[in-house]
């Protein structure tokens, strides 16, 4: 996968502080690729809780069917990733590559397998060999260390071209604790879950159920509300984790009001990593918000919003720098929602280019296609209907992403 | 719009016969192309009836509103239609021009200008000027003529990069009626209806609306089974006229055994110019045939089939030639309608690739990657639940659909 690197990847890179509770170690299995990383194992200390959320895809991959069972106790010890492989519609030989390789990382770190938790990622269909990700676990086991962060995110990459960290800071009583989230994308990009991989750790104390309220309500906003294709995957898988290590308060109440600045720090950092997928959608050159308004209620936005992001011709006339505002209007007709054609209005950027269903008489051209010719293109569309609202995240269709995915598997 | 013939346009063109009580002309009018028509005027004799299906979108151009509204009388005497505007989200501009020009074509073939049926395909969201339009209609109403059809299928096409036509002849009693069909694409394609226009002309003598429960129907397996790019028009308009001249005896019941010649005569005209039009689909190098047997209904048969003719994954990898079966399971997957991922079989072409929700062991990549060679792509999935079926056409997803429109606009 030798793409050049986004031009919208982040500037700075932050500083990830090691989480207390969290080892890791990555390692080169050769699964596809060569010469890089592509395993991940992370030990987590006892006592750490567990949230997921996944695709909703028909057709999940093992290691989706594997968590998705295991979540019910809510502990964990592990999780091992590896990158290059999908490891999904793979049959009985997938279910016994789950096992295996879940037996293995449960002997290495010292806990039943189902306390650890799996995902993979890359080609579907292909079936995964177990014996390459058992044959580096001894040395990871032996490595496993609480940074670079910068490592973890690499290694679980696949037509990423950057790795994705992001962290923040909450108080909880007067303690504080921290969150370091890695995540992958970078095509199958569509919500329920926003196709990737993204995993999600911090010593706070929170019990199991109150730790999947948050993490449920936190994916709303953020990964899924993004789309690169709208084309689901068979393996999305996000892990929020909590060692406790902090010493803050254990909380075992979703309406504890202690749990605020954490809900913010989750949050925070789960709309970050989306954004970064999206940054990072295959091909992109340009980030684009949709923004809807005034629809008759927040999914109603949500699914114009949606319309507009995955359309095509939205999304060429984004990579053209046309300030197509006519696409738009397909987008909103077509999807199905509440819509008043001549309440419409829309802006690209601060230039409004209609108004009351046909051109805003005021419209200036150069100004609309300036705002085009930048890298965070923003859309913005009122219906004039009611207080529903909603803001999706996706990037342009350019050349790149028909070349990058007419070769990707051969 | 100089871009190359599609590779798959039909090596071959119908014979077009005249249909007594139809002439038309068309003529350049400047309204956006330079040098080639972009006016078609077709008149129909008294005694005319019609059927229509349009857009679902909730933002409809101009005409569509008002042939909705003239389709309530049944009766037409004419049909005007202009490329390189879509009079769409013009406001009330727009409202005035289809005014305007249905009371100039109405004053030139005599007859209301509820009458007068109209259709505008190109550009969405800039005022169409009447006067281009009404300045050509004196020269093209002394023009009228029964041909060449071939004509008037080149008057409406915007990116199209070849015109589409088609023929069908039926009996009905013992009198022989004919079917002459045109239709433009080539973006802005899926169903409810495929984006395009249409327009199907015949001899037989058919109530309105006995006409409308035929085209109904016929656009079910047909248009409506065609996507490009998921990208529903704010235009689409499909027509068909009924002029009596045959002799044939007038049809007034939808159960009169005697429509069953024309029934077919009329699926198979519109399934010809539906699969013309993802042929030419915006870009497209492969024509791609997506068939879902084994669904729990036809209904869920289609939105899987939807679900694969409409991801961008598919349709790069089928540009690539690369027979990734992985991307199936994955469309499948996210269809959102009942399928077991353990009983799935998939084909390309004649091979089965996967059965069982695996790879199948007798699987051969060469076989498989031949058929991808070829630019007739066949993708079968068979659910194994139970006797739903359904076939949908598409293209591939190509670098040529991004630039052009890209740059369509500008």
């Amino acid at each position: 996968m030798a793409h050049a690197v986004s031009p919208l990847a982040p500037k700075t890179v932050p500083e990830m502080p090691a989480v207390p509770g969290v080892r890791f170690a990555t390692a080169a299995a050769g699964i596809k690729y060569k010469g890089r990383t592509d395993v991940l194992l992370v030990a987590l200390d006892e006592g750490t809780e567990v949230a997921g959320v996944f695709t909703t895809s028909k057709c999940p991959s093992a290691p989706v069917d594997w968590c998705r069972r295991s979540l019910a106790q809510g502990r964990a010890r592990a999780v091992l990733v590896n990158s290059g492989n999908a490891n999904a519609f793979t049959g009985a030989k997938g279910v016994a590559t789950v096992e295996a390789t879940a037996a293995g990382a449960g002997a290495f770190v010292g806990c039943d397998p189902a306390e650890i938790f799996l995902a993979s990622t890359g080609v579907i269909g292909e079936p995964l060999d177990a014996g390459k990700i058992l044959a580096v676990l001894p040395d990871a086991a032996a490595r496993l260390a609480d940074g670079p962060w910068i490592e973890a995110a690499k290694a679980i990459m696949t037509t990423d071209t950057f790795p994705k960290v992001a962290t923040a800071r909450a108080q909880i009583g007067d303690t504080d604790v921290v969150l370091c989230g890695i995540a992958k994308g970078a095509g199958m990009i569509a919500p329920d879950m926003a196709t990737m991989l993204s995993f999600v750790f911090t010593d706070a104390a929170i019990a199991a159920p109150v730790l999947q309220d948050l993490l449920s309500a936190a994916v709303v906003d953020s990964f899924n509300a993004v789309t690169v294709d709208g084309d689901t995957s068979t393996s999305d898988t996000l892990l929020l984790f909590a060692t406790g290590k902090s010493g803050a308060p254990r909380i075992d109440d979703p309406a504890d009001p202690r749990l605020g600045a954490f809900r913010a720090a989750l949050d925070a950092v789960t709309l970050d990593l989306a954004r970064q997928v999206a940054r990072d959608g295959e091909g992109a050159r340009k980030f684009v918000e949709v923004t809807v308004e005034g629809a008759v209620s927040k999914a109603s936005a949500r699914r114009i919003a949606m319309s507009v992001a995955n359309s095509p011709l939205v999304k060429t006339a984004v990579a053209g720098e046309d300030a197509n505002w006519g696409r738009i209007v397909m987008a909103v007709g077509k999807a199905g929602e509440p819509a008043d054609r001549d309440r419409l209005a829309i802006w690209f950027g601060e230039t409004r280019v209609a108004v009351d269903g046909a051109r805003d008489p005021d419209y200036s051209e150069a100004a609309a296609s300036a705002h085009m010719q930048g890298d965070h293109i923003r859309i913005r569309i009122a219906l004039g209907l009611g207080e529903g609202r909603d803001t999706t995240y996706t990037c342009d269709l350019t050349k790149e992403y028909v070349a990058i995915n007419g070769d990707y598997r051969s």
